[in-house]
């Protein structure tokens, strides 16, 4: 039996109207009880789910509708629930009195409560979303639109706004961001660390950090673009404002980019922002398969969990990179004794250098190009009449030393191959060479030398001896060839890290003026984040006509 | 000043001489000490190196030469050199006594002494190694050359013989292997675990086996091949007689191949092996770059240390595959909350299972395709008057339980989100529908639910509280997306896993006749591998219509 009521003039998020119809329904006899708010979309649900009462035709945006569909036929029985409801409403009442932190019913008082605010979190339903959302604009508020269902010019509208005033508008449809430690909206506690992340998808942006906290990592910032930003119309302004944003900032050493492929047009743009950055920034385009690892600066992932791997891994070369010496010569120069790490370390450098690759491979020279050349020294050329070089070190040892007269080389790349048959002492034979290499060339031509150590602790040359040997040499032991030809290249990269002040949206805990889902307030203020919640309802009783005089008239 | 000298009838390894050489370059006044065989090849090595004196004109391939380079102008002092030499040698003669393992002068010989070896271990120089290959194969061992420098046709000749005797050969060039603990020539100690490891290349494998191990994997073998076997002139003999070997070897759950990009034909071949395996198989052809992540069973790496975490990977999928219920249902169903973890989703499972990607998106399905479904339940048509899912997680508890009636489906994906903003226990929803589900569904249609856990331990749902509310009601939890479908594809592919006696060649440690690198013999016997070292020198000594001839009698 469906019963109806109305009370009147009650407005409530969508939110906490599922808490209480999901308590209601559990009364006895009651099949399901739906509380809503009256708008047309969602009088068209009740008319789709079966539950439409004649009641509900008197209903505006304003009021709040009640129905039970219960076995008992007791007429009064939505009227007792409307009772409980409205009891329920006055503790919520009261609750919100207790609550911490200010209620406003206008834009003009929460400004007032929080005169430094600096952030509007809107929430309200899409189709009110657009006024809250240019009145916080233009009152010099960046803005995240948690509302989705925003009409697309709208969003173009209020984004040109935001760009020309220097603000950030997040969303609409923005399901997450996090400014310092502030989590606006859905967001998860993620440890602070040197990756900004920026992304145009909600749950993309909270399992990415997820993944980068539990790699051991973290962040300094998440800001959310809305999924439409990217898109030919609105031609990626809020991705252009963000990642202004974060290159401004020196904590964000790396930035981290997830979206759907954008607008072919846009993403050349955003492609060339992200190059101009001077970081390191990991691209998440999901959906598309580059057959590349890099552009430039910019590496290209294929899955939320490589992102955050990546992304963890430039920060951790950015933080080895920081603590090695600055290097006056440009050039790498690679010297192997396995041949196949030869071949990997030149293409991985080709790669990220963006180098012609040498076919050829004249003499062993698997890459000779821009001043960096990888030499596998396993070739004929250095072996006729010698053992090879993981057992004979001599051949290497030399080419070494022949880098004392070769001060446009500032990073060395080289294996150390451990395991039966090769040389007893292989890192011994490095570190002494290193040694002897560095004393030649002097204090004014420093040298970073970097070794991967293939083989495992079961090895007959005793791993833990042999990297504390490369270390006390002091040579960085990278895990792999690829980390070893990321640092290398970060090494020779020119650290255009500027130490400008951070922009003001990211250099201080945002002050926020929450508009729609009341819990979102809670958590900011559960976090210590000064907030002020606007009690939102539509503007004369949901009338929209009347709502746009009364817009006209401001 | 340059003097020399030679000792008759004297053979010995590359790597003990250059041993000797190094420790005869020691002593005072000597600016340098030279000692090898001599060889056509090393005299000329002598004369480009400005090592050359008249006395070697007499030398022969079996004759060890001796050039002094010293200040002091001495006239006995190769004489000299030339004496300690001696005195060198015959402390390895007997040293050689005392080896533990029997030494022979002969195969003949070495196979009385070891009459079930079953690999000979060849390392002598690549101009004499066509011989006693050709040799071991007839007498029914598979053979390792180490020896490079072996010309394409006798290579060919060799490889063809091996597969018309079920045998496998590895090389020439084949620097390392490993059959089940047993290291041939350079070789790590590498734990035991369920991937063999098939490369074209030495320092790959190593590399390759040395990251698994750095992971905490482990291999059963590391099969060599020799760099050209996937040319087009040999066609892969080697490497398709090495898939099938780890075919039939159940211990080997999973496969990682390495070399250099085939022949384009020779590819085809390989590949239609590899998918013809019935095991996972990693393969990384060094140098191309897959915009793919896999074709069909073919997972495809770019680098080395890629390969070892994606081979890990699958093997760990592997383990938790054959711990889940077998399903009747072959159907993937993903129920996801969050939209671009949906994406993720259907985007990794097409590649996966080689689906037709669905662009239309209809109800929230990011795919439906042969079976399985992907459904993002943030979509318009299940969010209509409720709030999102992330916070209100009826719509997918009804889906769950829609899939009572649904007994296709065997295997369930779904996302658990945490955070701010997200519901406060939605493992506990999961846990409960998916219970239910159970329960209606019954022992005759058994259902796999892997779930993955966006959040950090610092969110407010209590992140290990989530987890172990999953797994009480038998929900798997993946680590990432990328891992949920691996193991959910898995869960439904074919077991075709046969559990025939293993090959021969693996069944049991190998018994090794060593020719060449004494070095080689010492490391298998130190290892507990039956060893034979037969002590190797040119027939006829040196002399090459001689050596042709005597064959041909053969």
């Amino acid at each position: 039996m469906l019963r109806a009521a109305l009370i009147k003039g009650v407005f409530q998020d969508s939110v906490t109207l599922m808490v209480l119809s999901r308590d209601l329904s559990a009364a006895p006899g009651v099949n399901r009880v739906s509380v809503m708010m009256g708008t047309p979309a969602n009088k068209d649900v009740y008319r789709e789910t079966g539950l439409w009462h004649e009641t509900l035709s008197a209903a505006t945006p304003n009021d709040l509708c009640v129905v039970v569909d219960s076995d008992d036929d007791d007429p009064a029985a939505a009227e007792a629930m409307a009772a409980q409801l409205k009891e329920r409403l006055a503790e919520l009442a009261r609750g919100s009195r207790r609550a911490g932190y200010p209620v406003a019913r206008s834009w003009r008082r929460a400004r007032a409560l929080l005169p430094d605010a600096n952030v509007a979190l809107i929430s309200i339903a899409g189709h009110y979303a657009f006024e809250p959302a240019r009145q916080a604009l233009e009152d010099g508020c960046h803005v995240m639109m948690f509302s989705d269902n925003v009409d697309i010019e709208q969003e173009f509208e209020l984004k040109s706004l935001a760009r020309a005033r220097g603000l950030l508008l997040m969303g609409p449809d923005c399901g997450t961001a996090i400014i310092r430690s502030a989590p606006l909206a859905f967001s998860n506690r993620v440890p602070s660390g040197p990756i900004a992340v920026i992304g145009a998808s909600g749950t993309g942006i909270q399992e990415l950090t997820s993944q980068i906290a539990r790699l051991g990592g973290g962040i300094t910032h998440a800001l959310g673009l809305g999924g439409r930003d990217l898109s030919e119309r609105i031609g990626g302004i809020s991705a252009l404002t963000a990642l202004d944003l974060v290159a401004r900032d020196a904590a964000s050493r790396v930035v981290a980019f997830v979206s759907k492929p954008p607008a072919a047009a846009v993403k050349a743009r955003i492609l060339e922002a992200m190059q101009a950055l001077g970081k390191p920034v990991v691209a998440l385009f999901l959906g598309e398969r580059p057959d590349r690892r890099n552009i430039g600066a910019v590496h290209l992932a294929r899955t939320l969990d490589e992102a955050a791997m990546l992304a963890f891994e430039l920060a951790g070369t950015d933080e080895r990179a920081s603590s090695l010496p600055g290097v006056a010569g440009r050039g790498i120069c690679g010297l192997y004794t396995g041949g196949t790490l030869a071949a990997e370390a030149a293409l991985l450098l080709a790669e990220a250098l963006e180098l012609e690759h040498d076919a050829a491979h004249a003499e062993g020279h698997m890459l000779r190009s821009g001043g960096h050349r990888i030499v596998d020294l396993g070739d004929d050329a250095y072996t006729r009449g010698r053992p090879h070089p993981m057992i004979d070190p001599a051949a290497r040892n030399e080419m070494i030393m022949g880098l004392a007269g070769d001060p446009a080389v500032g990073v060395l790349l080289l294996d150390v191959v451990l395991g039966y048959g090769a040389h007893p002492d292989p890192a011994g034979e490095v570190a002494r060479a290193v040694t002897a290499l560095r004393a030649a060339r002097g204090d004014n031509s420093p040298l970073v030398a970097i070794a991967t150590l293939t083989g495992t602790v079961g090895d007959p040359q005793d791993h833990g001896g042999q990297a504390a040997a490369l270390q006390e040499a002091g040579i960085v032991i990278a895990d792999s060839t690829r980390a070893a030809v990321m640092l290398a290249a970060r090494a020779v990269s020119a650290q255009a890290q500027s130490q400008d002040t951070p922009p003001a949206l990211l250099a201080a805990m945002p002050r926020v003026i929450n508009i729609g889902l009341r819990g979102f307030a809670d958590d900011l203020h559960a976090n210590g984040i000064r907030t002020v919640h606007q009690q939102w309802q539509p503007a004369a009783g949901g009338n929209e006509r009347l709502q746009r005089m009364i817009a006209l008239m401001q």
